[in-house]
């Protein structure tokens, strides 16, 4: 996946602060991995894209990634909500200020 | 408080992937208001300060600032850790996606 366009464009987009314009940017990015922002949640498949594609760097502090998709059970029923990314988000978060 | 310059510049920051900047941005405003990274956590003051220049756009998603600090606890003990304050963004983040 290379330049996603699904993003919506907010009117007032020059206006957010730097840290808004990097919330926006997070979010953004879940909804271009969940197939061009037509559901609410990331299947396991799209969440290892997302991961190894976005995350070259901090992804090793999400954990194993193929322990992790594991535990989200059935490959073809499991779902990653937004919540549970950004608690993904916040883990590579963390492990990037312990370095 | 105006430009920040405390954050650690990264060696390889120029290969980052353009979500991994976004989380170093808000990783970097957390150490910005935590008194120039001299300490891991922000007091309610700073917290403060930080949702009201940071998010004049997002921070009403992260519900009324002041019941939030009221819950921290004593002003002179309360601490919001990083882990918290990610919690907090991501508060931002989802009530800027019901929009």
């Amino acid at each position: 996946m290379g330049q996603c366009n699904c993003r919506k464009k907010r009117k007032d987009s020059q206006e957010l602060t730097d840290v808004e314009r990097a919330i926006e940017t997070v979010i953004n990015q879940f909804h271009c991995y969940a197939v061009k922002g037509q559901k609410e949640y990331l299947t396991p498949n799209e969440m290892r894209e997302l991961v190894v594609q976005k995350l070259p760097h901090l992804g090793k502090c999400v954990g194993p990634l193929d322990e992790k998709i594991e535990c989200m059970g059935d490959p073809d029923e499991a779902k990653l909500e937004f919540g549970e990314y950004w608690d993904m988000m916040g883990d590579a978060a963390k492990g990037c200020r312990r370095k």
